[in-house]
């Protein structure tokens, strides 16, 4: 083993690497995903208690365990949210535009802003909830979407990461959403604002970007994605962040599975947008687009 | 942390939510997908030994292994199954369908024949690992299949799934392929009845509708589809639940990357489905369909 | 549960399954895909320290955490190489073709070069974390890509099962890297070679194949397929193992969401190729090949 | 390892043992020490907040943690309960005194029972603290003497053992005190009967017999035993059970260390029994026994 | 935290320490107390089922049950002989005293041996168990004895230890019995011969010496101990070790608690000796030893 | 269930107990005991490595894993040492002596210097291991003292804790001393001066008080107390905290099995105390005390 050392010494050597990685606070702690990945499944037992967390809960015993769960959140929440300021964008990529006080004392304003918002979360995924079942002729029972169907929990995460983002939570949405998007296959950016009664089916391989907007009452299907066609670059070649790129989709459409929508263009109201189309336009409302029959393609039957 | 009582209030009240939880029996569990992970952990252990579980087995002591698992999954499945039986289908979606002393006798007895099922899902499952392995000129050996291919452990929970189903076990099936998409992008409902000798090849996207009927010696692409085209809705304008609406795939079938066929169709035994194509007709046996070369490509070199 | 006994019998009988299972040594170790998992994490947290594993290290005590993990890779390295041995190719299947010695002595070389390789890997994988966040507008901070974009995890265990390939290392090498597709969604085989400054955006989908060549400064989208068209059987029906049969992508390549590009073709140095394309021929550098227009489609407005 | 075959079938065999084992109801589960610890552990943390459990609680959600920890206690409690009524001394030690069904009624109350006793055993155990910390020239805080002293570790077991005792719970009380014997040398019977401002100094040694009755304010040194000085036999010279034959300490007794006090007598309120006696007979109240002074000890000096 | 450098490096320097720590061969693993901790666990799980390990199992299974626990004690007990043997004596204090072949072929035979021993242990625990319930009024059950009698633990120690004593494996027996006087205040050294129907109440601070030997049916209370009076040194005024130099204790022989019985003296078949008492001669057998009434003791009433 | 509310109102209320329990900053953690037993354990692998801790690691990797467990016993260590500081004695028994920023500078401080003590402890430590092998013929290996023997336990933590306690750390020190009471029935307090070489055999109910002074090369016997003789009460009749009133046993001397040796007396230099003995006088050097034999017993042989 002796042969080691020098590897060891090669990496242990991190000045060439500087640049691109975190100049981090020393010994400040580093955003966790296993943290957030905890803090994330005590928000479930939370808002669908029963079906996530402690399965066998007496009614009567319900608010204690909320108010454990609340607790713990908020001192996950307060000390991921410390590490992620760290993040915050500056010209320096330093750690020192915050002073530690400050940031606890921001970590600790947010992560109970945070918890507050959760009882709205509960109501907005509720008609996702219902959304999903009341648009799946497979599922049986209102309990198997809240159990199992990929949509609640990528949409479940996406939320949770919205609000946080809007507090100005650096990082830390976007490991949410890639928590999620390895557990679902469903990719949506904390930044994506989605309505009321949301859902997507089977959802593998779904793409909502940064900066999509989603009315209320929409349906995805799998292999959807809502993507930028292209985006500029500035003088040094690299893209200029934060321009409105992804779509619009207004109220009550559907998006039928591995279509491709792209840029900054409306999908109108009502709209059926069929399966494996390649949409680069804005379409009006009630609009259907369907693929065109490929009637006469090269088949043949022996 | 005061502040956050009220809000600890609210999260308590459920009440408003009642119509859409579940109306569980005080202090009964409800199904447990951790759980349900560890059943099928222990499933793949008896069915793969040495690939699952515990690695280093002599084989003189295989059958002290068997034994405990199988003692381990009946537990467990008697549980689960127990805590499943809440969610039978009825009109009130109370869980006073069956009595508690009734629900725990039937679940003890569909928890054997499960545990029962097991020797015939291996025989099924050796012959899906036999044709993965002759079909793809990537795999060097049988025991890179049981191993690491995920049409395996797909196919696994799916085939445990259907069995579970068929007992008219509600709830847990939906649980068990769910667990298996998440690990592998594949979705497999449990309704859907396959033949022997399947494979899906990379898989990721693949999604395989509840009344699906694969003949044997089928393979897949990833992303394949075999889905709904549409779905007749009631007099309130949701879905009709149970209405066969997936394809048929006779014997011998290939259907390559990214093609969805969509319906009550059926694709006629020895057919080759090429990529990318979208498929709403049913074709007779024997039929090649190609993507139709899209020739003149709007291509430009420079 | 004495019913059970017969069950239990019946999966006990391994004979009828021989010719299928692997035929170990009795009381050696097989591979174990959750020991491997622990080598990855380890392997993250040395190349990307405080993004992976401890989240708080004082750089005054890298050296030493470095240190510990080189020795914990080197020695988990050594026991699943040694177990993966026996799963080199030959006749019989059986694993006696290296002696107990010969196995362990050459698990401990094998494990020691590819400890060594790390240094260089961190080389690459800092390319590969540039280009990424050079080529996502959405992508605010580099500790963003490290902590939390799949396309770094899938590579990162693609490139060590790259090494692990070339050192001759059977069956390892796959596990590993579909740890990163259960993960991900992304599938590339250990096989392929990818030149530097590589990256896959979103990525859910995308199957990379076994005798691919990929350049520098190569992108992909999600859903993107380099896979192969056809491959010629042997006498007995079965694939012919090992010829190259994947596309060759050169330098600066872009390949937008959702296109498949089959068999040895090439895909010349700077080509774009859009999104939802089929392309089965070679095109010459500086190609770009986008969707024909689907004009007319039959859409409708109401 | 072939040769272990009939090692496991000898050991297999129940047969020959029967008469010693406990003849248990088959799949009922035993009782067990691990989550008899567990619910000891909960209590602890219910009656000593901070100090046990977690160490971090905002006293505003103390409430949420003590309801928690409250229906835990309750439903191992339950279980155990349930568990130990099989131990219900009869002719056959058979467990078949009971139905499933009444164990199941039985072990429910009696658990509520138990859990409402946990106030009083706060009152209680406080008193003990109390005299415990004013004993104790070396304590140097209150928060010492519940941190780490074990006579509270053993009289709290003790009390609660002594709790479940008196409701008629079989075995479990014996499991509880001999947690807390084997965490502090102290072995105090459940069936002693212990007054208010209990402490024991170091207490490493000291027994005290299942038929004591110490008064209130006694306090004891290590080694000290409270112990019988015969038993009576039966007919078979088996001892005959449940004859009082331990002492009587009134209160405000003092023994210190290493001193034996045996069989049924008194030691009358307010006596100090000095270190190393050896007491067989009662003594009146307000008496100091002392050790002899053994001057002309064969010293010898050199 | 740079200040602690040379801390770090003042620890490392192993140099000074290496008269007196052991010197292991490289990377070759030293014995580990957790593991035979584990060991035992699984050994009393065998010989007691339901009592320890699993709590729940169904007779039927109990063989398979067994099966499973053989072969992990069979796996420990082998890692851990082989570490152990490296502390066989010799005049260097290498361990190079075995070939690394030689060391893992002892290892496996002298596990095999000890597995082979246990069905001859358990029918001698079991009188033990019968001792210890017909000799305590205070046992309600024999459940009971083996649940929670300390005397149950130390002894199951030491009769391991003694028999991989016998076997010639170093070190290991006595941390084994070291886990037990940690568990019970009880400590028997290894070496100790001890006959059937042998039981210690309450037990802690019993010390029962190396060379001791102990007949049939005898019984000791807290606190005994059964020690050496004095040993002989050599030249170097070291002790010599392995001279006999502990009591003889013959049939149904009772010691009651503290008593002190110390040198190579013989306590004669049937003798009783009581309680506080000093013993440094043999006695005959049937003698009844009591302690002289302090009569007058200095004792005051006020 | 609903019955328990009332009991966890009841248990809710902590106002009745605010003058006992402890009055923490709500929100700031309590010193815990598992986690100083984890440090302990990491202290133990660093003296001790192999021994404890990671058991096979080469010796060219020993660098690292000092470095790693000296940088986690420094957190550890730092964590509870401000947690502790809230027991600081004063007046009030308010945890406001200190501000949140003077405990937590004065916790680096304190941690810092206490894991600068770590090599003098090791090199003391050393001699202890080193006596108690040469006064004990049971003891065949160096190895075998370090592995398992309880002194080495409890006289580890002891002398840890007196660091500690000289730091002026309040608390920590008793919570470590109790952690290896309960382990091996050896309880020190932390205050106890203790010179090298020192040892206890066997060990169970030593108890060493707090203003002991223990010279060099002492040796003691399981069961010795050196204790208080009785200690002065304040005009409240409470005890007069910290005077010295244990013994001071100077170098070179014995003490026997059972002893006890009370208040402020001094046993000079090279003494012996036989054992059962109650020695309350100073002796002069080279004194041995042995116990009157009691002849004439009364004793009866039939």
């Amino acid at each position: 083993m002796d042969r080691l050392t020098s590897t060891i010494d090669q990496l242990s050597a991190i000045a060439p690497y500087r640049h691109l990685f975190h100049c981090h606070s020393d010994g400040e702690p580093m955003p966790s995903a296993p943290k957030l990945r905890e803090m994330i499944e005590l928000c479930r037992s939370i808002i669908f208690p029963g079906y996530y967390g402690e399965v066998a809960t007496h009614s009567s015993f319900l608010r204690y365990h909320i108010g454990v769960s609340v607790e713990q959140v908020c001192r996950i929440a307060t000390d991921q949210i410390q590490a992620g300021l760290c993040f915050l964008e500056d010209e320096t990529h330093e750690c020192d535009n915050l002073s530690a006080e400050e940031r606890e004392k921001t970590a600790v304003e947010k992560a109970e802003q945070f918890v507050q918002s959760l009882p709205r979360l509960r109501e907005i995924l509720a008609t996702d909830v219902e959304a999903t079942y009341n648009g799946d002729p497979a599922a049986k029972h209102v309990g198997e979407i809240i159990s199992c169907y990929p949509t609640i929990r990528a949409v479940f995460n996406q939320r949770i990461a919205h609000v946080l983002l809007n507090l100005g939570v650096p990082l830390i949405p976007r490991i949410i959403t890639e928590l999620a998007h390895s557990e679902t296959g469903i990719d949506i950016h904390p930044g994506a604002q989605i309505g009321h009664h949301f859902s997507i089916d089977h959802g593998t391989g779904v793409v909502i970007g940064e900066t999509c907007i989603i009315g209320n009452n929409v349906k995805l299907y799998q292999g959807v994605t809502l993507g930028a066609k292209s985006f500029p670059l500035d003088a040094d070649g690299n893209p200029i962040k934060g321009i409105p790129r992804h779509p619009i989709i207004e109220d009550d459409v559907i998006v039928y599975s591995n279509s491709t929508i792209l840029g900054r263009i409306t999908i109108g109201r009502g709209s059926t947008i069929g399966g494996n189309l390649w949409v680069t336009h804005s379409v009006p409302p009630g609009t259907t687009l369907v693929q065109r029959l490929s009637e006469p393609l090269a088949s043949q039957s022996d």
